[in-house]
């Protein structure tokens, strides 16, 4: 425990011959264990309330720590034990997530916050799509420089930028107020650009509009293969906003189910401007949906020529969520082509929904 | 680098002033560094190839622990260090994983066979898609069981199972061999069900045996929503066997795209056997395809009932690659559903292709 002011140790409590955890801390610590009689009797009627007479093996789990409080466990047999040793705290909770978070959530935050004499960290994520790294920190590093808390760090990944703001106070409600105040500045830099700051993924958020909106959807996907709608179809209750999507892999398909003219697809191929938009408005049109997204694109690794290199891409918008249209040229391999090609459509689809302009 | 026999340490080589890895690497040894004169010329000519003068802060990338072997880096600037203390190996290699890799494999790897005399440890992954874990145990144990070597090691997630064989031996071919035999075995319990041995994902697999065979492959989804012909449309190459998708989340894209009949719809509704044949059958019908395929179910959070609980999926199959058809009620969250039914599809079809009978 060198060092460490709080330690958390989760895991280890059960009943079997590798359930350690308390020996290890007494161990650690100098202490000794007793076997606690009222934690006995309620693993008793726990046992007796399913019918069934306790293993003598179980009664390890009313072993405890010299000196611990035991934070009862609302799911499992293992209770779990808060010691303080020279003002520093070790918790010892179960390793099943459904045993352990209710009881950090009940016991052992409650106790942080208060050893912390009400002084908090307070972490929030701003999540901005289809926009490079360095484009957000050009924009935002004259403001975010100047603030030493909230401390901001960004964060790229392929197709999104999240901005990392941590804020210390000596209250709740003074690091909020920091966040909040920082978060602003950043929004007011980047207009209409922070999609999430609660944790949401883009396609949640999307999914939230369409639904809030009445909106309902058709999309048309080549390049990106299904897994565009793949993505609007995790979000729970999909159905009630995503009418149908034509997956047209194939020339043929883009006209027979799209009704996209064969005259485009020999004049500008099935990657270009134009093709995205015959086939938006064909998703449009054949669909009962009042809104329609469009992905046409090379996602490699084979398929590029010199004017249309793999990782170009067109999205198109028609409908209820706008009219736009995007191209862009996307770097990295097959993968990544098609994960961010499908951020640039959820992004336009959110701008269109919001009513503001495709950017 | 006490206890280890080997230690492998990777990063920290570059030109910057967090790049300490030799530094430390001399300071745990208590060794000294001297700064090669042959790596500065080398360093200085590849700066000079791209006819830029190199700054000085690279040169302390010329810095080699007394004693050590140079490891030439093919692919970047800093070279690999390999050091024997006390007949132990240090191997410093620089972290970009395409300098990392080619250095490790042509550098460290016949060290590392030669320090081994010959002795080897191969690891051979069998995967078998939808079947139950317990399922597959019950089948093998009593074979795998008699085995010390190769060891054998069960892992269980959703839609999957995975059989990990550890064989040592006194060369390659002895290690292999005894793969290969207990392999052969477990094969013989479990006839066409193991398919992949060589670290390919089932959707590859499909892939490849739809290309070999020059099938062409329409699909038709609901409940999965996009996320079969996404994994399908993963492999590269996808658009030389993939045709069209038809995602039709909602009962009138059923019928509209497909040919539902509304009947079916009223009578059996869109979960159920009837209508998962309707949409295989709509989908070979209305597209160019050989082959195709229909997955309907719930995935939940919501939509179950007591008599069509969540979890409850129905795939089918028709044409090139076999006619199937399969009920099965899926355990876990609408993720894991969707994850699964999106196996049993791609595993229908695997058996399909093959002429193996639906299992």
């Amino acid at each position: 425990v060198a060092g460490a002011e709080v330690v958390i140790a989760t895991g280890g409590l059960g009943p079997t011959a590798d359930d350690l955890t308390r020996e290890a801390a007494a161990d650690a610590l100098g202490l000794s264990l007793h076997r606690d009689a009222s934690i006995l009797d309620s693993l008793r009627a726990r046992f007796a309330s399913f019918g069934r007479e306790m293993a003598p093996v179980n009664e390890q789990q009313a072993d405890v720590l010299d000196g611990a409080e035991v934070l009862p466990n609302r799911r499992g047999t293992a209770p779990g034990q808060h010691v303080r040793v020279d003002g520093r705290h070790l918790f010892l909770l179960p390793g099943p997530p459904r045993e352990m978070e209710p009881m950090y959530e009940e016991h052992v935050r409650p106790r942080l916050e208060a050893a912390a004499g009400g002084r908090v960290l307070l972490v929030r994520v701003l999540k901005i799509a289809a926009m490079g790294e360095s484009d957000v920190e050009e924009r935002i590093a004259p403001l975010y420089r100047t603030y030493a808390n909230p401390r901001t760090t960004i964060l790229g990944g392929p197709g999104q930028v999240e901005l990392h703001l941590t804020a210390g106070g000596a209250s709740r409600a003074e690091a909020l107020a920091r966040l909040d105040e920082l978060g602003a500045g950043i929004r007011g830099l980047l207009p209409g650009r922070v999609f999430s700051e609660d944790g949401s993924e883009l396609n949640e958020v999307v999914g939230r509009l369409l639904l809030d909106r009445g909106v309902t959807l058709a999309a048309a996907e080549s390049c990106t293969g299904g897994l565009l709608t793949s993505r609007l179809t995790d979000v729970p209750g999909a159905s009630a906003f995503l009418d149908r999507t034509f997956v047209t892999y194939s020339n043929r398909a883009k006209t027979e189910m799209l009704g996209v003219d064969p005259a485009v697809l020999e004049r500008a191929g099935a990657v270009s401007e134009e093709c995205a938009r015959a086939m938006a408005e064909g998703a449009l049109g054949r669909s009962g949906a009042a809104a329609a997204v469009a992905v046409t694109g090379i996602a490699g690794p084979s398929g590029g020529t010199p004017e249309k290199p793999v990782g170009l891409v067109f999205v198109a918008v028609e409908g209820a969520a706008g009219r736009a249209l995007r191209r862009a040229q996307l770097p990295g391999d097959r993968r990544r082509v098609r994960w961010q090609a499908t951020q640039l459509a959820l992004e336009l689809l959110r701008r269109g929904l919001l009513g503001l302009d495709a950017g």
